[in-house]
């Protein structure tokens, strides 16, 4: 996507054909910097601390610090470590699992003196199946806008709530749930998106930021306010990212998630989140045993003395969600939805 | 209620018998401070600047507010321009309507030279009455907790959520979701309280101080939190305020209220709203009647250019409402239940 006019992803290799590139995204929006990756820690370190966030991207940036550690040392040991490290970084989404379970496997039956150039190549590749599949997912996506839009009459703009950021900066780009907005908004369809404030880190903030560069119509609002608007007939669907979808469909994604799917269910709105393969979990049915990730209590305040706890995800369940957006087409929200489209998955 | 040991109300006539004294809630948690008010654009820019806030404390503020401004000129016509400039400042909770009809009413009935003690007289009984109905709201919410805590086998705490601050800064004393709950932990009653944030003013660090200084265990959340800590069964209650609740039972609170109701029934656990008399509008039964304030967008954010939507309030249905705990006893949220407990509004 284009920042100030420049095509951007939200990483890359370097000129230098080894260091990873990427939008510190703990500086956005008040500064765009870029900044460079050279060792297994700096990519552990920038997974951590948020500065590549978004659980697509977070897989591919792993996949790239398993290269960035293999060049210090290519041992299977180096790679089971690395593996390690990087996973340990963030429990809740799965895509990091997911592409350290691809990268490794193949990796280890290859020759230590190849591992570099062959771990690259798949993080490459799982950067590019990333922008593939947000591809798809915005094509799926979008007749569901114009839909909404014809049931509007076709005279007010089509309103999306959307909460945290699944945009392009929490993919390599296009994004997930707002990757059928931007190719809606690109066609011409009139869109006006409600942007969660989404705190603690409030990644709204990410999310209005890229829709301005977009020329997308958007609003902030805190999180409280989103059932407000269902209630007044001012949101005419909702759409999220996830970090975790269950074989069964329930949605584990930013806190404050299930809050809205609620007001949606309540409301008459629907409730659509977009699921890129990578993010589903098929080996769990149920929503309550995804981890949670518990985070910093500095991230709510820094006011000393207050007590503060904060889980960083909820899991929506699959009751309250109208549809699965996946790269695959759209389906409902349980394990026969989604066995339909991934039939392989059986 | 105590302050760093010391006894304080929330509002209280100063030394000289004429200013008004208010403790500086947008000061709050960081600095305890006391401003005088002395004028009655001292006492609209207090309510409107939110130094004094909570519905039941507005309605007292204002009343005080009219005697400041008798007391520069005591006529009909600035007793009616007292009224409306107090009426505009905030336009959410009722008390303040309520409290401006009692005494505009009783002070047209007193000849001018007389007003100025008798409208003190009024404001005096007013905060008199507001702590009455605090400490009958404890009484009545109290055995609620107390059974809560007996249906958990009386081992673990009883766990209560509340959103923003319905505590004894909202009123003159006690409180009102928090009035239960002080009252409780007197007696000996294991509580814990989780404390949403309250976004975007940060009511829920308002409550944090209050319960801290009562010693009573408690955790501050982000608003987004709530959903997951009720799907885990961390929270056997939720206990909130209200600034106007209809004839019918729909409770308008803070924003974010109808998104933990939501939650509260979509997991079983029960929502009770404390409800003070002059917090009922008789009047309406239409929860989608009731004015939203749309408040200062810097609140959200201080980012340049980003456009902000921020509503103040918003409706609970009564049908997600499992009682209402009033000055006369705990009712249903229905007009039948109100006027049971109220059978003079019939």
């Amino acid at each position: 996507m284009k920042v100030r006019g420049r095509q951007y992803r939200t990483l890359w290799v370097a000129d230098d054909g080894c260091s990873v590139e990427v939008i510190d995204q703990t500086r956005l929006p008040e500064e765009f910097r870029v900044v460079r990756l050279t060792t297994l820690a700096d990519a552990a370190t920038a997974i951590r601390t948020m500065q590549v966030r978004g659980a697509p991207l977070i897989g591919v940036a792993a996949a790239y610090g398993v290269g960035l550690a293999l060049r210090a040392d290519p041992s299977d040991r180096s790679l089971d470590a690395a593996c390690g490290a990087l996973l340990a970084t963030r429990p809740t989404a799965v895509n990091l699992r997911w592409a350290l379970d691809r990268v490794s496997s193949a990796l280890r039956a290859v020759p230590p003196e190849d591992r570099v150039a062959v771990a690259y190549e798949l993080a490459g590749a799982l950067a590019e199946e990333d922008v593939a599949i947000c591809e798809r997912i915005a094509a799926h996506g979008e007749p569901l806008l114009r839909e909404l839009f014809a049931r509007k009459g076709e005279r007010e703009p089509v309103q999306v709530l959307t909460h945290c950021n699944a945009g392009w900066l929490a993919t390599i780009d296009w994004g997930t749930a707002l990757a059928p907005v931007y190719r809606a908004h690109d066609a011409g369809l009139p869109l006006h998106v409600w942007v969660d404030e989404t705190r603690p880190r409030n990644q709204g903030y990410l999310t209005a930021w890229e829709l301005a560069e977009h020329g997308v119509p958007h609003t902030v609002i805190v999180d409280n306010a989103g059932g407000l608007l269902m209630q007044q007939g001012k949101v005419d669907v909702c759409l999220t990212g996830t970090d975790r979808t269950t074989r069964s469909g329930n949605v584990a994604n930013k806190i404050g998630t299930y809050l809205k799917a609620l007001a949606a269910r309540d409301t008459g709105v629907p409730f659509y989140a977009a699921v890129p393969s990578p993010s589903i979990d098929w080996s769990t049915t149920d929503g309550a045993a995804v981890p949670i990730e518990e985070r910093d209590p500095r991230e709510v305040t820094a006011l000393p003395g207050v007590p503060v706890h904060n889980p960083g995800f909820d899991v929506t369940p699959a009751r309250l969600v109208t549809g699965l957006i996946t790269e695959r087409g759209i389906c409902a929200a349980s394990e026969e939805g989604l066995l339909g489209l991934f039939p392989e998955r059986r």
